[in-house]
């Protein structure tokens, strides 16, 4: 059953390891079927050389599983969570990425400094906050529950980081939570650079800029064969 | 008709995607053609996989589409407003590579730090500030205003920054373009660096580095099949 | 003798280069047969390009060759080392990955800052101190004790630095301690993001946000060919 | 002539690429032939994409071209100052290569802070000073100048910075020297990342830690397929 959706959902967790957004089994996409309101998710810690379109496993929103031979992602009561929450998402993915990781474990939102991060998202990309004591028993539901607290928008901010944890991003499909969640990526990469500028280092003096350029560009280049690049 | 640039445009954008500048659609090229003042440019959001030479665009510099079955690049004004303020440039790109965007992210030049950058960029590269409330309207426009405002001597420094969004950079033509825009991020990566250089941590100590010398190098190596490397 | 051991081994050192841990020669696999107490293990300062099972060399755990043509690694009694002290070792491995060794040459332990490394490591990746003057005769061995000396409980935590020189890690199997020695890069790298974030940088100017946004996914988008991603 | 050093003066210069150390044509090799006392260096400004080995130049020690179609480097009269002052150096490489780039942009020594740097460097990579007004009339012969101030045992420590230009490194062949100019970016790498560890991030909370622990390798693991990894 839903076998074109396990297609899709085997070619999005392949595009994790593409975009280079998870090492080993690190990471996993879902997809729900609106007719039959049942979720395709990635196997729960297979290898994703030599993973088939049949391995996929097809659960209902209780978390029941309907069709296949392994085990779900340990994290489909995240999954589950967010799709009972907002019907409006088709896709979830969930992966360790660097940067943005690095942001979960400061316990930041990714803050929206540029143009690149705008065109995606309408604002910071929440980070919820951590799990309590009490809450640890269904820690991968309440995972969701901190998610659904803190994405307000799901639409607006398709994303939203878990404190010391990593990154929860979702769309209309499978395939466009992977494209968000590789913007986040991206964007989170462009934050960390961004707070790290500090301009206390002294320019390149006057006289070998003019060298440089003029040995190259100027009257009397000698760079190259003759031509100027 | 110009399928010769067409072919040069469509070879620079795949450029941009070779040289690590642009994740996605993100990015764009563009050339004119001297003779008919008409500019080729990326259509917008066609994923470059794929990418035909007939799928560019042709458009007189008053925007108007003079060929081309797509709709052009929405940074296409951009790209216009600059080459009717300078008839020496022959190509432009639009990128949002990582480092170079950071700087964006935080409205500062790329200091002229050392000679890589000398080599073909006479001085800062400059970031041209972001636009006003009431210059939104026409917002891609309005962005090569200030570029034209901030970008002084074109040939000797072949690139802008604007604050928050990316770079521009440009040449004699599509590919020197490119050429331009794949130096100004390496000149933003190692100023990057540059600025987080300080030396407070301990060196190794001596009778480690002795001994880690020696064994490789030194009279009774024992690293290795006998010979020293 | 031991062929099927001494193919795993090599494959193990391959992966080294494959997983991006290592340059040139830098590194060493070896791995345990638990029967006849035999350490298989790369040969020192040979190139990784053209190296074939046989080229591995086995010893007793007192570093007697028992079969191979090459000189074992020269940090061989650093491995027989931490073998002769946990039995529950099957593999080990050493590289001087970049971002684990950085952490290394500060002399720090990799903390545990978030799930990423929880997954893994039960608590903080250890750093061993440096030899002092008088431990320099046997200084490979002795490199082995300072490992011993601080890695408690090595199935919880199957990894440890040493100070200024680089990683050390552990598995069942030569298999499972490269496994291990990614996982701790990546954490290392993660952490070294971690501690340089800093808030410190002005967010996008809400009217530009509004414009990127709202140009891709607002009510009269024009970004792209019509369809809204 | 020297059709052999020619093809290794070729590989060395295409491993520069390969080992990720130029962009475009940034960078050259060459190397001297001890009984001739002729060198041979890469053209100038060509690029690396069907190089060949008759495209190499062969020079005298006096800069006076023996062989070749093409000019020579630009920067051969700081090879041939090398090899004048070092009769022991048989190969010698330039490149900007982006960490050590960075280091001689900021006027520093790339200090050793660890064995992998003590492996290849008996001490500090220094820094030379950057050429005052009146050096610039024999630019690239007085860079040669003040390496061979700077770089006093050049056996002990084969390469050199310049100050807010690049690296300098020799060997006793031109494939040594590309060696070294490799292991000087990955510890130019390593130190930067050193010096910007600072701990001022909170640990993950140890209750998430357990259950992430685990759910992975605890008795009630529920990770995967049944097997613990």
């Amino acid at each position: 059953m839903l076998e074109e959706l396990k297609k899709e959902v085997l070619k999005a967790n392949l595009d994790l390891v593409k975009n280079g957004l998870v090492l080993f089994t690190w990471g996993n996409v879902s997809a729900i079927d609106k007719k039959t309101g049942y979720v395709v998710i990635k196997p729960s810690g297979v290898e994703y050389d030599g993973m088939k379109a049949e391995d996929m496993v097809v659960l209902d929103l209780n978390g029941k599983v309907i069709e296949g031979k392994y085990r779900p992602s340990s994290d489909t009561p995240t999954h589950l969570e967010i799709y009972k929450a907002h019907p409006e998402i088709g896709g979830i993915v969930h992966t360790h990425s660097t940067y943005a990781t690095a942001f979960a474990q400061a316990g930041r939102n990714i803050p929206a400094y540029g143009t690149t991060h705008a065109d995606y998202f309408y604002g910071d990309i929440p980070c919820a906050r951590f799990l309590e004591h009490h809450e640890m028993d269904e820690y991968e539901k309440n995972t969701g529950v901190v998610i659904n607290e803190t994405a307000k928008d799901v639409v607006a901010i398709p994303a939203c980081l878990v404190a010391h944890h990593g990154v929860f991003a979702w769309g209309k499909s499978a395939g466009e939570a992977v494209y968000h969640a590789t913007v986040v990526e991206e964007v989170a990469k462009m934050a960390f650079i961004t707070e790290n500028l500090r301009p206390v280092t002294k320019r390149l003096p006057q006289h070998i800029a003019d060298k440089h350029y003029n040995r190259k560009h100027g009257k009397n280049a000698y760079y190259g064969q003759g031509d100027k690049k």
